[in-house]
């Protein structure tokens, strides 16, 4: 049974993917004769591959609502805009300095650091474009909150906060609170916003845009969570990533802090919440469900 | 007579300015304890002086087409946020790597290279939040058309491609077509965007709107080529920056590719049609006229 929907939502997400990368194609054409290397190297990040994890979030929120999932998908690709901008310009040399990324070359090794940033301000502002000049008529007010929603989680007051955050305190001290605040802004808010978004869409009612809010909540923390146990006990190949290379830059992580057990524990806590908040509003079981599931019980 | 208007202009300008920087203080706080220092960099190259002119065009167009000021103010503070953070961007050593901007050291001078790339993006980003979050009751529509025009001229069809290209013909050979791309795209399409997002807000008809557009067009190109003819002639204390400086990096400007004569004369053409356009719509003689005599006027 497990299996059986495991495989289940392995098609789901191939189909999603599918769908995302169809309507990120269209969005982010090849560009012109005199900036042409721009959009390739704003494509070039943004068809590394990847689960779409956020679009697909997004998705299954309007689904689980009803709401029009094939219209849905240029609101949902612009979460993939803002998540891939966020990745090129963490792994800038003056950032976190990564020369690779899912096995391939960063985007300032391939185009240089100079296109990279600004492929990153391509991609973030072209977020902003796409919900801009969408029709959306008799739907103004709905798509106008969503622009505040990416924009909150992904600012100042987001994911940026975060990623602020985290890297003035690499090589610090351990310390409670300013993890939860790197958890909660860094990946938390996007992941949050991705939920909402989804559910604003679908014209949730405040009810449901709660107990989803507190879903995607639970979801992200315990995601990163598990993102962190997998640093310490992972295989390369799993991660794609040099294991221990959160220890190697003496980043701020979940177990250093709390222990092994006690992060498992945390994972078991936080996803049976995300259950209960779904099943609060009559969403047990379905694609959200398996999502939340999912994300937990890699390899964990 | 023109001593006298150009008094009033700046005492229109003081006026405006210290209007904006109010809005912006308003809406860029000091941040918390977890990354402050991410608002300090943000609010050091908010606050560097400067003639604001971005959300000053915006705001004399509201006013020219009767409409309220005051409310949109944070509209017009949003074309200030993404200037701003173009210029932090721009002077990152990967880019223009310049050390001085407005007589004061550059935010990654000050700030370090990651915090100056960080806080470009939460401020380019915290525009769209603006305008996602004002209160909009009834006025949803016009709000998420200025979304878009805002988008659209920042990033990957404006303003980022006319840098990337820029940066792509830095010591190449001079080309008239590449240059006017450059033009219309680094610096025109968020001057143009400025009046289109004044004239939006204050629910101007489709004619007023063609007619100030092509104001702002004309106005934006006649701006750049006074600025690279000031770069030729002229003087240190005049532009705050060293003189040839553009030659020095062997920049595509107006008078290398057409000679001083004919910038001049292109100035004067261009002056001549953005008054036109604002005569064809009965906007004549006011402050719209006076900032474009004003900006073409700068010691040429």
């Amino acid at each position: 049974m497990a299996t059986a929907a495991t495989g289940d939502l392995n098609a789901y997400f191939k189909d999603r993917i599918g769908q995302i990368e169809r309507t990120l194609d269209e969005l982010v054409p090849e560009g012109n004769r005199f900036c042409g290397v721009l959009f390739e190297s704003m494509r070039y990040s943004l068809f590394a591959g990847g689960k779409r994890l956020r679009p697909v979030l997004a998705l299954a929120t309007v689904e689980a609502l009803g709401g029009d999932v094939e219209a849905a998908l240029p609101v949902a690709s612009t979460l993939e805009m803002i998540h891939t901008y966020s990745l090129v310009h963490d792994d800038l040399p003056a950032m976190d300095d990564d020369d690779f990324r899912r096995g391939k070359p960063t985007n300032h090794k391939v185009f240089g650091e100079a296109v990279a940033v600004l492929a990153g301000d391509a991609l973030l502002t072209q977020a902003f474009q796409v919900l801009g000049t969408l029709d959306a008529t008799g739907r103004e007010a709905v798509m106008l909150r969503i622009v505040g929603e990416l924009a909150l989680a992904s600012g100042s007051l987001g994911m940026v906060a975060g990623q602020t955050a985290d890297m003035l305190n690499e090589g610090k001290q351990a310390d409670a609170e300013t993890l939860a605040f790197i958890h909660t802004n860094k990946t938390g808010a996007l992941l949050t916003a991705s939920v909402r978004i989804g559910a604003l869409f679908a014209e949730a009612t405040e009810e449901q845009l709660l107990a989803l809010t507190t879903y995607a909540e639970r979801i992200g923390l315990a995601f990163q969570i598990v993102d962190d146990i997998l640093d310490v006990v992972g295989s390369a190949e799993k991660l794609g990533k040099a294991v221990g290379a959160d220890a190697a830059h003496a980043k701020l992580t979940y177990p250093a802090l709390h222990g092994l057990q006690e992060s498992r524990e945390a994972v078991r806590r936080l996803t049976g919440e995300a259950h209960q908040a779904l099943q609060s509003i009559g969403l047990s079981g379905g694609r959200l469900t398996q999502i939340a599931d999912w994300l937990v019980n890699r390899e964990v």
